[in-house]
């Protein structure tokens, strides 16, 4: 079997830097170009970039020269992967899109576009079905994201609850960790010995982006759930691992060995596709009174697992529990590979897989 | 005018520590007798005490002997301040009661007393009503407690809220710091990248006391307040100062600025008595996207201010917003203190001062 | 192949679990028995710990029942690994010992007596012919340490250079992570913002040891080189991974580019022995001006390599570099299991390999 | 008697806004101009600055307009104090001194003039004789610098031990908090679980200021001590206060007692001229095997003292002890102040104190 060409644009970010360290050995996919800001393009991948994670980069694309993001050095790819930031997100992923690209990205830009799917696999998978809409607007390409790292957790928890007995209104209170904010995050002066109590744009996102996910298309767009949410978003001095505390009400009130039940019985719309990120369980309910945590629990099932404990009856709203997913992983690289992995599945990109 | 002699119970503990250095100095009280563990007594206290604050013990009570929790060894004391653990205090204060003692405590054991006020002197100072009631059980001594670290800040808060607008439901999430569990907190290999989503006891107090505080006497007992409150509690990898994330529907719906105005305007049961740990305001408005934050604010009016920021509508229950308070300070010694000086104030303990 | 049986003393420790996490899918090994106090045997592993590493106990071993530290509980083991704190060891190993058990372990107790050798295999595996020494003394049995965890790292950097330049004097000073201390380790309240620059018995045990390893076997006891060791340790806030910053004095007084190319040349002493645990090489050379760095760089060679960096002259001593090494890993539960793969690989134990 | 009117340049970097803080009530000083980058003037200091340490900017420079770092600006100054960074000070400092103005400057960039004076008062305030030299050069004006931060402590602990027993060697080993890097220092990410072995220029500045501070001052320059130094610079996770191993050779070879004697009763050059921000001992001897600690021992004399301990003999050079000072006040704001109110002790600004 061929494996499919893989672009990657903002390849020197922390997102970027995390899709070529998940692309190493990918049974599916080879990395086969990388772009990146006009002042890295030209130098070899190696030395363009400021490799921020454990040990050095991989070997091999370390080799590969650094383009600037142009649609035109990224002509063999089968799929083009974004890990740019919002502005630039904004500017260049539409470029790649009418170049006929079918682009997955990690990028907030587009999100809130009616045909731009946000999709977390085992949640909406369905939601692939916005592209034969989003294409009668863009021609052949299109673009398809995955949520903000701390939506991907609370909709991967929420969902189950949400089918099973119908969410209605949601207090969410998120603990981020520093990876999240990228390589311009807190300086450690701010942050250690700290809290900050405000992550710029993110409570916004997660009132937004979690109704969309559990809606339903209908006529090329998404319905939104009706579901209120409100969050209170704190950075704190963690490194990987998006903690949060989630008050819920649910129509149907369930008990909390119930609402456990529904968590652990959970099958994603897109198990059995054999996705090669997919984790064997996407929830994974954890006993213990003091789990989940974010340096003991954020590799569940490789990274790609959301953690749920301390289910219990909550006096406000009726339910009450704590998730955990590592936003570095299954909130942003993990994600849009999976993401990647789901449209080869469905036969939405290049020639369709073993061709 | 002569100064009040104070014993201290559990003085070579976190709290014990705390209220010794608070004791230096203090313009009414001095410092008469320690209390420890049977291990300890019969030792200087700069010797007995592990010393886990700043520097070095204060010179004048490392000198003292440390006694047993004896109430004979306590007996030129006016006041007797408490800092032990719950299990000690549910032992020991009793007998210190029964002895005549007039004990101001941090322990939680007998908070849920009927007859045993919790006081917040801004918020509660009139439930010392109780004393009398209390009197009739125990005879001439009796126990005055001030709150939970974690409550203290949350009433603060709430009451100015409660007050003008009537708090009906509350949904609470805290980040607390290190120096919150005493001694014997978290190791460093828990703590350190992580956060702990569970504090033993903690959100049963909260959702236990809040209600009491803002309550009223009646009877010869509290009434409390009918306020729903769901808390989910965090340990983080702060030294000090609770940082809580509150939503909460005010029956009178008030509009941001609104809220904002009470809190500003609000003036504590106990202003005008002079009392020497009081802080100019007990609770702080702060402006700032991204505060109150922990290490920078904590040491609002001496630590003894709560600090609320970034009060925003909530789409859930209708209003929200971030409080800090210093839980060592604030929510514990320095409570403790405060409400010791509001007994004096009041006539309650000795001769009555300058009497 | 049948796999060796292998018994664990201290089974409950942080040394303990990194052991039974490691021996998950040896290729050689088996945990067959499991020890720790009397106050956890008789109950499977899984309740008796309090796991303090990443995710859950792996599910094999935790149906195992623990035992009491005695040695007819261990009776159809090959191998006794133990993780051991000084005090039990110094008590329990002996018996093991006596009893007929070849003993390999990471606990300090025994680590000076003169026919004990201390093993890093890449440097002085040939220490191990004490055994035969020793074995006059104790009859079948036998016991084998590896060093204490900041003298690992300490002598897999200095032996290249030992043995290209002759080593003289050397000052050392260590940055040691939390997980060294185990799980009664310092406090969050004492390590956040802070450092403790002290470790009980570290200064010592790395002037002792280090002179041991890089000495010779002669006559049943070693003869420690002649190399003055000065050492300062710190307690820092890292999870995993020791750093220490090294001055040393070098008889012929090499370049750095020359030292650099010994390190880069070491080949051990047990390499082509292909021992499961043995990293493809010991010591990483790498590049870089602000490296290592104890999270980034500490999972080099899975853990078991010392990296070296920032090898440039001093104007003291003559040669200056840092040097990182896991201390969970290559010095403690991965030095001993990599000590335990060399006595099988040298036939010390069993029936031999494979026989 | 009159204030000396102060201006200060870089007034909105960490070391300005600590001057700022530290000028707030000052007996002799009052805060007269502020300086900062062409972005910042022009608006309100409250406004411009992002204000970086604990609470708001003290109020009444909050309300000073902020002015570019042009000598007109500060015409009415008695003294200028500089908290710009090295870029910045090579270029701007000597247009004050050319303008006529005192400078007094926590900036290296001029550090290594022959004329300009590094100063430590206690240890070479007679390096003040330089001033005459210097303006032999240029004119009127003259610059006084205190050194690195990680230097200050450094000699306030050698000094001691230099004059008595005379110093040749020293292998120093500094753990130095995120502050020392001001508001550009390392990200959150790159710091929690971390240490970085590397300081930009910071090992060089300790082996050059060192011996430049302990020299003599001769024929209008300084006559370096005759003292090796070999520095190894980390930076740690601690908000304040730079920790150092230090490794000493000594001529005479004292015991460690007679080492802590002589720290003990060292008295500084500067001491009887009552200078406010002179702490009551410059050197502290702490006892407790595993002290000084940063956060703990930090605030010694308000900040302006240095803690040794820890003092025994090192089996390599002779003597080795654990030395803390706080390098935001001793090493940098304060420090520069202390050198300010000594050039005004000495008669050397303005008309003269009390004219």
């Amino acid at each position: 079997m061929r494996r499919y060409r893989v672009g990657i644009l903002g390849a020197t970010g922390l997102v970027g830097q995390r899709l070529l360290e998940r692309l190493e050995g990918h049974p599916w996919f080879e990395t086969a170009a990388l772009g990146a800001s006009e002042r890295s393009a030209g130098r070899p991948y190696g030395e363009a970039v400021r490799w921020a994670l454990d040990g050095e980069p991989p070997p091999d694309p370390a080799g590969l020269p650094v383009h600037a993001c142009e649609p035109r050095a990224f002509e063999g790819c089968d799929l083009v992967l974004s890990g740019l930031d919002a502005e630039s997100g904004r500017r260049i992923e539409p470029r790649f899109v009418e170049a006929g690209h079918a682009v997955v990205s990690n990028c907030s830009a587009h999100r809130s576009l009616p045909d731009v799917p946000v999709v977390v696999p085992e949640v909406n998978a369905s939601h692939l079905d916005l592209i034969e809409a989003q294409r009668r607007r863009t021609g052949r390409g299109f673009l398809v994201t995955n949520p903000n790292c701390s939506v991907t957790g609370l909709v991967l928890a929420l969902a189950p609850l949400h089918r099973a007995f119908v969410a209605r209104r949601a207090v969410v209170v998120t603990l981020q960790a520093l990876s999240g904010a990228g390589l311009e995050g807190p300086r450690g002066l701010e942050i250690v010995d700290n809290v900050i109590p405000f992550i710029p744009g993110e409570e916004e996102k997660i009132e937004a982006e979690t109704g969309k996910i559990l809606g339903t298309v209908a006529g090329g767009a998404v319905r939104g759930a009706r579901l209120e949410i409100s969050a209170h978003c704190h950075r704190v001095g963690t490194i990987d691992g998006h903690l949060a505390a989630l008050s819920v009400e649910l129509e149907s009130g369930p008990a909390p060995a119930e609402a456990a039940e529904a968590l652990r019985a959970f099958r994603g719309e897109s198990e059995g596709l054999g996705l090669p990120s997919a984790p064997e369980r996407p929830v994974v309910v954890i006993e213990g009174p003091d789990r989940p945590q974010p340096r003991r629990d954020r590799l569940a099932g490789g990274g790609m697992s959301v953690v749920v404990g301390r289910i219990r009856p909550c006096p406000v709203l009726g339910l009450r529990l704590e998730l955990l997913a590592h936003n570095a992983v299954r909130g942003a690289a993990g994600g849009t590979l999976l993401n990647a992995e789901l449209l080869v599945a469905r036969g939405l990109v290049g020639g369709g897989r073993g061709a």
